[in-house]
């Protein structure tokens, strides 16, 4: 039962957001033709969670981001990207009392103009079923509910259209993203 | 000497600089030419004094963006961004015991691995003097020391080339800035 203790609590490291526990995950049942239910008399259902809990498992996420080839980061400063996000999004797959990270993304923001979507990432065994849409919308969703005006992020060029399909523009009125790195 | 006290003293308010005191600022002489010494035994000195205080005049900011011609934003979402932004930086021209805010940015971050500028900012009557490229300086000079890796910021097709002359890239590797808007 741990699991769902923690599941069910607020986080109190998350100031940001400000809504009741209940309206911290919203619950979709995806289809599980793809569950192997061989010599099982019940078929266990497969849900789709959404969170804004911050206390993650570190290797897990770790293991999530190895998965899509992103190169490995300092988990002290993993942890404290986190800490000092405005919004972190986790996506699960749950079965009975399993639960499985799936997907991710973070944001930064002065709580007021801006968000910045960073880290957006779906497992490759979930890509293509329209999760990591689902995921976005969570995200937008808890932005939006955040009085939030102005939702902003840097995309790879194969990703593009994937945020196109859910309403982000590149380059509006020619506004071009710009990177500096320390030299 | 009200000011002085406030001008030295740490703002308590700014939890991410970490620096003293006496780092707070930097200051650079400037040539006094266009100073009116008619009538003054001794010629003021000015000088151009950088900043990390957050307590600001929410009032001077607001005249600061409307001389660039910016749209007014409510003073209590200001004030809400300035206490949540990682880095705010102003620009200060100091002639005596007396101050004017000529300059201004802002940056969030999730004091690890991302910071992005935000509301640029020089008076233009202090424009194309390399004082933007002064302030710009410092910025990065302040989120270098946080060990940020990754600065970006979304830039008005007019100051590319102003960006640019600061090492920032645009669309590095195709990565593009995207935007999305609450509908
Ligand atoms: C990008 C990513 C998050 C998309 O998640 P996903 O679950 O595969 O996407 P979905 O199934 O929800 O796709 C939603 C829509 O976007 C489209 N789409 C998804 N990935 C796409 C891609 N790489 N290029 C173009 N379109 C894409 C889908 O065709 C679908 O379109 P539809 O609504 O018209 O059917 C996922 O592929 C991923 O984690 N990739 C690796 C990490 C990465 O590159 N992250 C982005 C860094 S900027
Ligand atoms: C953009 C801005 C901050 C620049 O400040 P500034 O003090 O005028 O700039 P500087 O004098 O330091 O200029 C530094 C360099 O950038 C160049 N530059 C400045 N403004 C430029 C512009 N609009 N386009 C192209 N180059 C520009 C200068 O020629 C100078 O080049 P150099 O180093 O080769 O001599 C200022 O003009 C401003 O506040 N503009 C209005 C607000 C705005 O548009 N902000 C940016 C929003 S994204």
């Amino acid at each position: 039962m741990g699991f769902w203790k923690t599941w069910f609590s607020t986080s109190e490291a998350n100031s940001t957001t400000r809504t009741t526990p209940s309206e911290e995950y919203a619950v979709e049942t995806v289809g599980n033709s793809d569950l192997n239910g061989v010599g099982e008399v019940h078929q266990q259902e497969t849900r789709i969670v959404f969170s804004t809990e911050r206390d993650l498992d570190l290797y897990e996420l770790e293991e999530l981001c190895d998965s899509v080839g992103w190169s490995r980061r300092p988990l002290r400063k993993v942890k404290k990207a986190i800490e000092h996000s405005f919004l972190v999004a986790s996506m699960w797959q749950v079965r009975g009392n399993k639960r499985r990270l799936i997907g991710f993304a973070r944001a930064t923001s002065d709580h007021a103009f801006n968000a910045t979507i960073w880290d957006v990432v779906v497992h490759p065994d979930f890509q293509a079923k329209g999760l990591g849409k689902a995921l976005m919308k969570y995200v937008l969703k808890k932005l939006r509910s955040e009085e939030i005006s102005n939702v902003t992020l840097f995309a790879d060029p194969h990703v593009l259209d994937f945020y196109r399909g859910l309403g982000f523009m590149s380059d509006p009125e020619g506004i071009k993203g710009m990177f500096w790195y320390p030299h």
